[in-house]
């Protein structure tokens, strides 16, 4: 076991130290494919760009289940002193995927050996570009990764910065926000501020759209359903007295709800209304980001159960809340039953302190052996 | 009278070819000290910087009017191919100062001419940086130049690119804007957009100010004293899912009652009670610009009949819409009975048809002896 | 003279004994008509109605001048304990309609007696329904009032309660307002106020809609165009908990521009465009009152200079602020030159300091004679 | 068996005929002491009200569990043609508290059986007033319901008109939604609609206050925590063209959230804001209504079991969407560990379709003798 373990810390530092951007993970995935490789797993390819897939065929017939980890790292400079600092500057795997990875790998280590009783198989997902949207998972599903065989169900792995090394989190129901985001143009005649009548007031459209938005929320969608959206940026104009022809708005739209297909109209319906009162025109730019991620109640039952089991997992939580960034695991959970699993990478300690996308991120590694123990277990569980 | 034509556009044009900005009208003003002193007129220089006063003193007792006329010049490269272009690049008198110089010493020269029958006196003020406020009106008054002898009344005069040359028009009562620029400094905690509740929202407050302030205008002022408020510039934040820190606001105010006082207390009071709603909290630098230009009726009457009675001049209007720009004229029209003349400076023929404020800016100086004449006309009138 | 004042004031007496509400002016038109006939005017009845007018023809040719009253009284219960207090109940002169009756019954009398000096002819019009909307004013222009000989000028006269007896009020211009009113109802599905995502909510609507009417005056209007519009009044719903299906609305709009076509325009837009983003329907009810009373400045400047020239008359005065009240005989300024003289009727040492339209109105009847004086003089000089 | 479900079904059918207002249950709750004395269970009277306590000892020591039945009747005739008709004219049981109370009953009646086997005690709360805040629940409690002995769990039942009869339906979580209504006042000087500057725009205000009112939800809460908040009722002015003195608002909040103690503060903010900026004063009536019910995760799985293990139970829900009514069980959840159950009523065969609080409300009163059953295995697998 103390080999294992080892394989696993030291694979992920190999990761942390050559990190590869969104795209362009092509050592990484090498290496992933490389290892798989060599443990007698059958390997595939340049799926969904750098994507990798392994297939490990069980003995006897069953389901399928697919564990999933991503591959890209961050534009970050790395602050950390650390024997692994990143070799490549100004990239940084400040998100953990370096973790992701070993603890999968080192899953597969795991099952390879228990092949002789697997009543089913296994899928390995090594997929790029989580950072940056639209993201590797859905091309990797448009290019068939969730076929031949088939997928019945999906795990995959986050580090929760905010969570102790020791512990696992298995949320129920949707646990990661739907994300879209869009920028607005209101376009008027532009014109001087002492004849607002000769004028379209582009920047009053644009302040009746931040307030009526807010209205719209409360009012045409249930508590449950409803987004959350905020505008993060305002611009237009430059001087104290002349109207501007152009003001531009961007915004960002959290949601839980499988179903949000009604915000962008509503978005538009608000502009539409607003331009016909006040004059102007607008231009809506609306950009579908990562789904929400739901977690089967079921499987993360299972996963719940499983990881009770494991002695080196301390706590098994359940009621954390619900996280409001999202990650285009969202995908695969919106097209089979899947569970994505936190687990804690805090500690006080060894200075892991500091949050994800910072340059001082760093994660206990440590626990990245039993999270793999989870992953192996969890799977045999299900393909019982 | 050809001598006295071709001198005032010979003045006229002297000033054009050598344009000084604001504050820096060191050679100009000195010009027009030189042909003051030449004429025999007593000459103070150096009043609200290169101010420049002559007193003209009538043989018998009297009232004593002032005349006024503005000496800078705009920071614009002249276009025109014309003997008498800007020889200085990039300062051009575009706003026509340098025929309101020559205007008024032409009518210095009529009334010296005259002094024997004046029953008063003539002060003659030429004043710097009319375009760059506080402007240069505010300090000579500031220094004294209405007092000893002290002024009873005030005429000035300004060309209308949109007024065919041969043509006076005579407004009465407000007739040219008070104008004020406010800015305001929204300021909040921040954060991110999926989580509102933890942050102020800059943009949301700064959103409902810019409702909220024309819902105040048509509620607190009366139709008549209601000012017109209108916003440039509106700017904050940079992403679509980080709620800004700060988002900053221009705007201007113009007005033709004569107590705006209420203003700049109405804005903060919408401000103040914003950010006790929503949080954060705010800024808000008010700036005072030239008050309203007010045409006493008596002045304005006697000046149009004096026009009426030149034969050169072809029309004397009193009913164009009254302008939302701003002159420091207004300062000497809140003190003492004031007119202020506008003369035609278009002509379809010549080619003078841009607006003020443009690189191709420019005038039938042709008119500017008979606009001599009417100032020297009116005054005679006036000392009556 | 002391017999023309007792008959003038009698008269008044008479009609403040005997009023009538608006289209019921039965006995005051055949008292009106009887007066006409016996001075051996020419007299017409049944022109709008209960309308009467007198024809004065000149000896000479010349131009035609209508002197204008109106008759109805008001449902007010008069408290006055005076000997010509009110014999009918619940009606009352409280805007003084009596006394422009008995001025301009005067005024017939005077110019009857100048028959022979008339170049042109005077008509004399009494009018119903002043006090109800859409009036008797149109009514009796409809029916030709002004033609026939057809009218060049019309002069109509009005109390002034903040006005001391003795003194005319004569404005130049716009001075009295036009007057729309409007109603509005916002109908939705109504529902549970927990479960605002099924229904309409009408209040929210009905609120942007208070909000934004204000926002587009200040933007769609200039400040000269722009007219004043309150809410008057706003209702919907009956408990804390149930969004209601109707919302009603009533708003007045009061403006002195002479076009205000754009005004319903700008309120339908409004409820399209909140019912298009919102849900919901609406209804708009606008009626159009009356016009602006424009006052001709040249025809205002001769009665000031006739004023002037009779010594009753301690006071001409020209600048009190304008009226927000309409009068229907705007229509009448609308077709023709025209000028509405106010006179004071307010007495403080006789106790006549109540406003119009309050049941302690009354006014300063020893007036009159001289109001009649300055409408024959007017006349006479107009003719002339 | 037979008999037992004959005896409550006539309970339930006896209830149903004399139904008593709230705080009149002078006879329903001396039927229910008489019932329960009769089995020899301890009664105390007279608790908040006409609140009554039965307790039943079991004989071995252990914790103390409560169930509470709800007694009062509604203001509604009753217009079901059924043996067991309210023979009170105007009063109905049209909420279902009859069923309530036979059905805590029988269970009294199964549990008084069970006495020897009992780990513990069972304390039967029957209480007045539900229906009218501030409820019975509340005063109970105040006055010591839930001690000597002090209790430890709390049941509760409610029938549920869409849920069919043989179902049961155990939330967890907050299930039944916290509401409380406030009336807010909007005073000011009142005026005419022409003259706004001389007037509070109280209409103004308050439709600002509804349109701000849902923007400060959207921000100052977080998604979980946020309120529903609708308006009701808007009433000001009579007239077209009076600004009224004062506009009435009231409205009405649900939450799902234990602490909304931020709610009343925020409504107030809003009003103090509105009145500095606009002018103006408000009157803010808040009251409090029930609480949430919240379903103790551990005593709603508990419950669920036991109800699985009943096999006249056809099915066991737990997933229903919550409700936005409230209840005043939430006291008790409030304080305790508490379930509160939900019983099918509906029976399409039957009739029983209409909805709660209606006249034609009726339920299938044969399954209440299995919740009794369920009520006290429940009891039993809770003392174990």
């Amino acid at each position: 076991m103390v080999d294992f373990e080892r394989r696993v810390i030291e694979l992920r530092r190999h990761f942390h130290k050559y990190p590869e951007l969104s795209n362009r993970e092509k050592k990484t995935s090498g290496k992933v494919a490389s290892v798989l490789t060599s443990l007698g797993i059958t390997v595939r390819k340049g799926i969904g760009g750098y994507g990798v897939v392994g297939l490990l065929e069980g003995t006897k017939p069953g389901k399928t289940v697919a564990i999933r980890a991503d591959m890209d790292a961050l534009p970050i400079t790395e602050k950390n002193d650390v024997p692994y600092r990143s070799c490549h500057d100004g990239v940084m795997h400040a998100c953990g995927h370096d973790a992701h990875m070993a603890a999968v790998l080192g899953s597969a280590i795991l099952l390879k050996d228990r092949q002789s009783v697997l009543n089913g198989n296994v899928k390995f997902i090594f997929q790029p570009a989580e950072e940056k949207p639209p993201g590797g998972a859905i091309r990797m599903i448009d290019e068939g990764v969730l076929n031949d065989p088939s997928v019945d169900a999906v795990f995959g792995i986050h580090g929760a910065s905010d969570v102790n090394s020791g512990e696992i989190v298995i949320l129920s129901g949707p646990m990661m926000a739907g994300s879209d985001n869009f920028t607005v143009g209101i376009m008027g005649s532009g014109g001087h501020g002492a004849r607002p009548e000769q004028a379209d007031d582009t920047i009053l459209i644009a302040s009746h759209f931040v307030v009526t938005l807010q209205n719209i929320l409360n009012r045409k969608f249930s508590k449950e359903e409803q987004p959350v959206i905020s505008i993060g940026k305002i611009e237009g104009g430059n001087s104290h007295n002349i109207i501007p022809k152009m003001v531009t708005l961007k915004g960002t739209v959290r949601y839980f709800s499988t179903d949000n297909k009604k915000i962008p109209g509503e978005v538009r319906s608000i502009l539409n209304s607003l331009t016909s009162m006040f004059g102007g025109e607008f231009d809506l730019t609306y950009s579908k980001g990562y789904p929400v991620t739901f977690n089967n109640p079921e499987l993360s039952e299972l996963v719940r159960n499983t990881a009770a089991g494991i002695k080196e997992i301390v706590k098994v939580g359940e009621s954390i809340e619900r996280a409001y960034v999202s990650d285009d695991f969202g995908y695969y959970s919106q097209e089979l039953p899947s569970c994505y699993m936190l687990f804690g990478s805090r500690s006080k300690e060894k200075g892991f302190v500091y949050p994800h996308h910072t340059d001082r991120f760093d994660l206990d590694d440590g626990f990245l052996p039993v999270v793999s123990r989870l992953l192996m277990e969890s799977v045999l569980h299900y393909l019982q």
